[in-house]
Parts: structure tokens; sequence; C-alpha cells
């Protein structure tokens, strides 16, 4: 094999243009393929920033020829040679124009006949390609997205730098607690019997920068969570994170929106106006049954409980006298593809998530076809239909039953008839989520639970009511919502020690446990805080929507597959039993 | 206590000047002190920027008055009023010309007493510090370390991606390997009885990267490794890691010296003129006993080996005669501070790291005084104080023995000796150390063991001693060093498939170690790589060496202890034994 010796690379791959034809140039990369037409060879060489096609032909010299031949896919060129102009135009190509005609052929490194051809195009499943990653890597489509990935984690730094944010490190080894999801634990060789945890944030050291006056602090940080198992999640991923001193809620908002902006122009060239739209929580859930809608279509959920309140069905009579709903989405120009057969399985769906069943209108035929015609009178049906804007060729899903159940069955409903009649979905509609509840009913403990965090500042006016109502009382939190995933989440925290302590007893949190969950974060705030919030953003999310990518996998070099294995190096693996005695531990025999 | 309402800060504390004389502005920040003198009362509000003055006076209302005498310290406040001249001007302050007349106070939080005062000139005890760490953090000096942390951080990342380096993630629970430092383990519990390590560093990861046609990869990296407990070292560290394809070794040096140029020109303003200098192992060695020497004194060790070769003296003659050599350094104008009771001491330290004893010559009167005068002829004597350079008031410690023991011997003692006799260090000395040996030999077990690791590529013209004469062949391995600091290390990588398995062969290495140790990443090369290296830069000595801080704990927000605990969370701390179960794992009863 060759050595580089002193050639350097000059262009990229994906750079030659016109300009530069009768230039001469060095590429270097991976052999795409191969066309060898006897006195004529054609090698595609490919980098990460594209293709270029290396020619030889008659006029080169007979051994350069020759070596052209023996190149095989994936073998690793050097190649130095002019610029000259393409007979045949590749438009498929940023560099189609031009050809490189080579004087010097350098094979650096030769290879093995991979498992699977190295194109977007292959079809290999997903296993084998993830235990050969390090070839899947080096298609375009996925270098493309880490590339991606890469520049809107520098636009970030870049965004929140300039508006004074430092980036601080916070540990990665940490005390464990018992609150939130599972902590993945790591043993303590030295004081057996402990364990660190890793981080699931990094929530409590950012609060506690604010109060030792960092005023801006700004992290892309690896978080941990030890879930169960759920689709395409990963065990370990990344947070644009941050918080901010002397602020209120709308001050983060701005300042996050800006982000959005910028980073959407400047990597995607796409404008996002300003200020993003916003909902309250009791809006969202009310219309698109869901604290995070994707609002790319309509199909919102109209309520029917007027309506129906006194109709003689006794479902829907019942659901509104026992201080629930009768609410529906209409499906427009849904009824050829939602038959009756469709409609059974979106019962069973529906019932799998909660619901008693489902009522529909099925609109075809001259006439409505209505599941509960006979217990309701004809003005009544119309009358639905009118409020649904129903006409024929539509369908009508109506649910009823107490509004925990009615929103957020229908807001499921709704994304999967959008699904089944392929509704187009297409730009990106962002969305502020505002004035969550504080306080979540726990029906199981019979307890008030944190919707967001405990430390989450209510909102100013709800303040009188934190005892006599608090199921009333809404939340200085705010989520970022693109086009129906979560991007962000975050709060204003509470600064005040008092009030603190007092959202804890209405928790129902002792001494003692507020001691062993929160202890010297809570303790922090009696040296004074100045008022702060801040935010989350995943970016492995935000990752995968700028790239349009259908997994988390797509957006991460190395990642675990489903049950948190890593295919490549075959992780998590058994260890040695010396390691276990030195950290004090032992396997549990089955 | 107030709210912020709807007033902003407009300015940091640390940024008011003469130009703003006259303008109406609002600051916030903790209260550093407060001087109540009746009708006259100022507070020093701090934040991160720096410190103003904010002014009460008779022309100030009677309630803001009062209620300006009610802050305490570290009480948070917002402040609005116009800036004004100061009557007596503070040149300690950066604002020392101006103050705040305030005409709007609001007390945004108020604090109990601190445990200590929050000044850097507090002289109260570290671990007290540690435990109010979000306290000790509010320092001035601490923040100014975190903020320059922050920069060099910026730096790296503009410098690098302006030089087309891509940030890619690499995995933090990935697959333990018997190689290197002591991994910390995670229990998985999906996979019962097996474990993820944390990583060592991302070395790995960043060769696949390159076999994958990324390039270019940086990233800022937190590593881990399970020590035995030494001074001022963290269980996690972060470190500035990249890694090249289609280069060799200068193109690498070259990238790493322009980095280290524009970080000390932006971030201290500091020149830094390249090429920096270079030595060889070898020649490190040689002149400074260390593979990293600090070049800002001179003291170099003189071989003496050439004339004592025959002497009487038994000790130095045998010590030549077997292989070995005698080699000294002068410590000039050490003869009053290095007294025979210190040397007698320093001969104990060297005893102490496998020496057999220190000769010396010490020239206090007319005469030198020699401990082996005895032994050895006036001319011998001459002879060597002449090599040594050495005159009345200098003292020469001379060490006989193999060169692994008088090397490195010599160059603690060396350090030692500067360190006695205050010689002045200042200045950043930048220093290459290249030509590393590639194997080491390993008494213990009889073997050669890799010095660097067994990826590392041997210079071009060692190729033929591989088998012949491992002790001689040299490595495509390069540190960088500062004043006496290994701040970086990197290597060339072995990329040719066949060669890589004749260096596990010269190093022992069974097929089946081979593939336990390696594995996959070994399978890799198979299929082509472009010629890569890199070099990790640890970011925490870095820091601290450009703060000039003594201490890791310094440059770190949450720093850990060197028992590895964290004294402010209490961690590591005790689990569920419930949490335990689901991990598989049960502790060991002692």
């Amino acid at each position: 094999m060759d050595t580089m010796g002193t050639l350097r690379r000059t262009h990229y791959c994906g750079e030659p243009a016109e300009s530069d034809i009768g230039h001469e140039i060095v590429v270097c990369g991976f052999t795409q393929k191969i066309r060898d037409m006897g006195n004529l060879v054609f090698i595609d060489l490919r980098d990460r920033s594209g293709i270029i096609q290396l020619a030889f032909d008659d006029g080169t010299a007979a051994a350069l020829l020759e070596k052209a031949k023996t190149v095989r896919s994936e073998y690793v060129l050097m190649a130095k040679g002019t610029v000259r102009r393409r007979e045949s135009v590749n438009k498929e190509l940023k560099t189609g124009m031009v050809e490189l005609y080579v004087t010097e052929l350098r094979i650096l490194s030769k290879a093995q006949t991979p498992p699977f051809e190295i194109t977007d195009q292959s079809k290999v499943n997903e296993e084998l390609r993830l235990k050969y990653r390090y070839l899947d890597l080096r298609r375009p489509g996925l270098q493309q997205n880490l590339i991606l990935r890469h520049k809107i984690a520098k636009v970030a730094r870049d965004y929140y730098f300039e508006n004074g944010f430092l980036e601080i490190e916070t540990p990665m080894m940490i005390k464990s607690t018992p609150e939130g999801a599972r902590d993945y634990l790591v043993p303590s060789r030295i004081h057996n019997g402990k364990f660190y945890a890793l981080p699931q944030s990094p929530q409590i050291y950012k609060q506690l920068l604010m109060i030792s006056g960092y005023d801006r602090y700004f992290q892309i940080a690896r978080c941990f969570r030890d879930e169960d198992l759920r689709a395409d999640r990963q065990p370990e991923f990344t947070q644009i994170d941050l918080e901010m001193s002397f602020v209120d809620m709308e001050d983060i908002l701005k300042i996050n929106e800006g982000f959005v902006q910028r980073l959407f122009k400047e990597v995607l060239d796409v404008n996002i106006p300003l200020p993003l739209p916003r909902l309250t929580y009791k809006e969202a859930m009310e219309r698109y049954g869901s604290d995070k809608p994707d609002t790319r279509f309509g199909m919102e959920i109209t309520d029917l409980s007027a309506i129906v309140k006194d109709t003689e069905f006794t479902v829907f009579k019942n659901a509104v006298a026992e201080g629930g709903s009768v609410r529906a989405i209409a499906a427009k120009g849904g009824a050829a593809k939602l038959s009756r057969k469709e409609i059974d399985k979106l019962t069973e769906q529906v019932k799998g998530i909660g619901a008693k069943g489902l009522a529909y209108i099925r609109w075809v035929e001259d006439a409505p076809n209505c599941s509960f015609a006979k217990f309701i009178s004809e003005q009544e049906l119309a009358d639905i239909l009118k409020a649904l804007g129903c006409e024929k060729g539509d369908v009508a899903l109506i649910v009823a039953d107490k509004n925990r159940v009615v929103l957020p069955v229908l807001g499921q409903l709704r994304l999967t008839v959008a699904k089944l009649l392929e509704i187009e979905r297409t730009g990106y509609n962002f969305l502020w989520i505002t004035e969550f509840p504080f306080f979540e009913w726990d029906e199981e403990s019979g307890t008030w639970a944190a919707m967001h965090h405990p430390f989450t500042m209510p909102m100013d006016e709800c303040l009188p009511y934190l005892e006599s109502d608090p199921g009333s009382v809404r939340a200085k939190a705010y989520d970022l919502v693109l086009n129906g995933i979560e991007l962000s989440s975050g709060s204003i925290r509470i600064t005040d020690f008092e009030l603190q302590q007092k959202m804890f007893t209405l928790l129902g949190l002792t001494k003692e446990e507020i001691e062993v969950k929160f202890g010297f974060l809570v303790d922090a705030y009696r040296y004074a805080a100045p008022p702060h919030g801040g935010a989350g953003i995943g970016l492995d999310r935000l990752a995968m929507q700028m790239c349009g990518a259908e997994s988390l996998r797509d957006v991460l070099a190395f990642p675990k597959v489903q049950n948190c294995s890593e295919l490549m190096s075959a992780c998590p693996s058994e260890v040695d039993e010396k390691q276990l005695a030195e950290l004090g531990i032992s396997l549990i025999k089955k």
C-alpha cells in the first residue's frame, strides 16, 4: 500500500467546480464505485462533502491505468490531477460538471468487501447495519445528519453565548435521588456499599449556579434515564440546558424563541415568524386533546355537551350530568377511508386507552349513518352535524366520558385519523404551551403530585388559592412543541424558601422526605437567590425533526437499541469477578 | 419580599463608567457589603461582572433610606437610579469612578447569615467551603476561573470548527475493556449481570469515526477513571478531544500549535511564538530527566560518565561499566540554602524513588566539600566541576546507576532543588516531546508493553526493526508540555490491519486477547481507513495553568475531593435494596 508522503489534500471531493477547470488539485476519500471500461476507468471518490469522479483514459500512463483497475469499493485513495469538464454532466452530483483527470494515484488503504453496500438506498436490515455501525456511518445520509447536528450545537452555543450565557460543566457522577425516573447507578470502589448516579439532567446544579450568581448558565449536557422500554428512546440523551437569573417567564420565552428563529434560518434557511403561537394547557387540551398538539392540521375537538345534555341517549346525558362531556372530531372527507371495519379498529384502539366506546356518524350515502341513531332525535343529530360542520363524505367520531378521558382519547384519535387519511403535514409548527396545572391528582396515592417539578413557581394570581383550591393553581411552566413533539420544557423556579416549604407540605412531603430528596438544594435557597428559571431543549429530538429522520438512531453516531444494548461492541457485557469484588458487590444468582 | 415586576436590568454591576454619568440605569446582584452611616448608606452590589456602589443620602426619600438600612450581606437586590461621579474614587473597582444614586430599591431575596464571608480573602477551611459550594462559588476569584474556562472551551470550538472539525458526541455508557486504567461500571437493569463502563476517553470511537469518513472529529468530552488516590486528580475530567484524517504527525502538531497560539492570545493576550520548541523523548530525558520537563529554568543534567569511567570510586566506575551512567545537576548559588542537612533530606528523597544514594559537591568555603573526595583524584574533581560549570557558592548533586534510575531521579531532584532555591519560574513554556519509544520493557511480566497505546504508529524508519530490535522502535506519538505539566498526548494510529496484527503479536497478545480487548475496533480496520491521528488536551489542567490556580478544584464548579466524594451533596451515598435487586446485584457483607 502507498503512503501519502508529502502529498496533501487541496480540495474536499464535493468542492471542485467549473471555476477549477484547468487547475491541479489533490483529493482523497473512499471509493464509492469503480467502472472499468477497458481503456477507460472511472472512480467515484467520496468524502463527507460529496463525490468527485476520477477519470483515467487512453492518455493515462499504462501503469497508472492498471493501478486504477485494482481499486475496489471502499478503498481509501488520494489522487492528484487536473480538473476538467465532464463529457456527460451528472446532475445528481454537486461536482457533476467536472471530473479529475488523474496523474497520480495513491492507494492508502484496502478494504475487504463490506457486508452491505454503502448507499442510502441500501435496504439491509438495521441490526446488521448497527453491528457494522462504522460502515453504516459512511452513508452520506447519516453523515449529513451528524453534520446538521453539529451545526445545531454550534448555533446554540453561538446564540446563547452572544446573549451572555456561560457554559459551565456540571458533574456526571452525582448523588442518587429517589425522585423522578430511575437513576443509572455507579458503585464506588473507595466507598463500598455506596453509589453515584448518572444525572437525569443538570437541574439541581443549574439552580445552584443561579444561587451562586453565574447569572446565565448554558450547557449541552448528557442526561441518563433508566426507563422502561419505549419506542425510540435512548438511555443517554443530550439536552441543550439553560438557566437565567433576574427574569420572568416572558424573558425566557423570548430568548428561546430567538434561538429557534436563528437556528432554523442558519441551518435550514427556513423563516420562523415570531412571536411563536401560544396556547394555555387548558386550550391545548380542549382543542387538540394534547399538551403537545400537532397544529399542522385542523380537526379540532368540538364540545357537543350543550347539544346532548338533555338527550335520551343516556351514555351522552350521563356523561354530561356527571361533570364529564361529550366531544367529537370531524374527519372531513374521511367516509371512504374510514369504513365500518376501520371504525371498529378505532373503537378497539380508544378502548385500549381508557374510553368506554366510540360513537360515530358516517355520512356516505344520502343520509348519515349514525351509530346511536335510535337514541337521539333528528334535531339533535342535525345540531351535532352542524356543530361539527359535517357534510356528506365526512365522519364524526364522538367520545363521552369524564374530561380526563374524553380529551386525551380524542387527541390520540385525531392523530390516528390524520395518519389514516394521509393528511398532509408539512412545515415547522412551533407552539408554546403555558399555564400548566401545578398539581396533578394522583388517584393511586390519593395525594397531589407536582406536574412539572416541585420547584416550579405558581403563577402570581394563583398564590392566594394554594391551599383552598390546589386543582386550580397554574404554574409558570412552559413547553415548546414542534409538530406534535415536545422539544423543550422549563419553568420559573421558586426562590422563596418559605413558599417552597409550603409547596412541599401541599405535596404531602414530611421534613424528613424533603431532607432526603432535596436536602442541600433546599438549604441553598436560605442564602438568597435571584429570581430565575430555565429550560432544557432535547437536542436529539430537535436534530431528528430538522433532519426529517424517522428515528433517534439516525441522529446519533453510536446509538443503543430498544433494549439499551449497543450492537457493535456488544455492550453491556460481563465483567471480572475481581472487579465486582473491588466494588463490594456481587451478582444475585437467579 | 419584592418582585421584579416589570423592572429589568440595563447594566451588569461591573459596567457603569464615566460615560454613563447622568443616565438612569437598573442593576441587580448580591450584597457584598453595607455601610450604614446614619443619613448615608452605601451598598456594594456584586454580580459576576464586578461591583457597583449603590448610594443613598440625605436627598433620598426617607422610606427608601430606611429600606436600604434593612439590607444584609448576600441579599439579592435590584436597584434603579442615576449614575453619578463618586466623591472618593475607589481604584480597586472597575466602576470605582462612579456610583448609582438609587431611586428605587427592590429586595428580591433575603439571606441567612452565611457560614463564612464570601471574599477571595476568606481563610476558612476548604472542607467547609466545599460543603457550601454554592456559596463559595459566589467568590469573584472562582467566578473568574469558571468564566475563563468557558472562554477556553469557546475558543477551542471556534478554532477547530474553523479548521473543518465536526463536534460529534460519543456514548458515555460503553463496553468495559480490561485495558488501561480501572473503569467505572454501571450495572444494567435490563441485562442483569452485565455492565456498562463510563469511558476513559472517546479513543475507540474517534478512531471509528475516521474509519467512517468524518475526516475531522472534535469533542469536549467527559472522561472517567477509577484510579487510586493521587493528589489533585478528579474521577471525572474533561478532554478537548480530536482526531483528523489524511494527515501525518506534522499536520497535527501544526494545527494544535495554532490552537495554543490563538487561545493564549484571545484569552490572556499573551503571545506564544510558533513553531513551539521540540525535544525528542531521548533528549528530554537526558537533559531534564523527564518527558514533561519544566523548561522555565535551566539546571540541565550533565553526563559525567566519560570523566569518571576510570575513576577509583567504584560506585561511579561500576555504574558506567554496567551500561549505566553518572550524571549530575548543578545548583548554581545553592550552597547557602542546600546545607548538609538539606542534602541529607534530598538523599532520603532520591532513595525513596529508587536511587542508591546521592553524591554531592558543596562549595561554600574556599575549597569544595566533596562527599566522595577520598575516592577520586584532584583532576577528576576539577574535571567534574568544570563540566558542571560549578564555582564557589554552587552545589553539584550526582547520581550513578542504570540510566532508567539516574535520569528520572535527577529529573525529580531538579524540580525539588528549583523549589528549594525559589528559582523564578514565570511565563508559558510550551514544548513538544516526540519520538517516544513504542515499547516499554515490563520487568515484572518480562514482556514488551506499549508505552502510549497499541494503536500508535511506529516511525517509518523504525518499521524494519520491529522484530529485531523492539527497544529501538520509536513511535509517532507526541505530548504537549506546558511548564512541566503534560497538557496533551496523541499519536498517529496504525491503519494497516496487517501491521496492527504484527504489533499485537510483538506485545505478546494472543488472538483471543486481541478479540476480547479490541475486537470490533480491530475488525473495523479491515474495511480500509484513511491515515489518521489525533490528540486529547486536558481541559482541566489547561484551565488550571491559565487561571494560575493551585488545584483542579479551583477550575471546576462542583469538584470531588481526594477520596472521590462530593461534600455538598454527600455523594456517593447508599441506595435502596430494591434498586439493587432490580440491577441484579447485592452488597458484599464485610
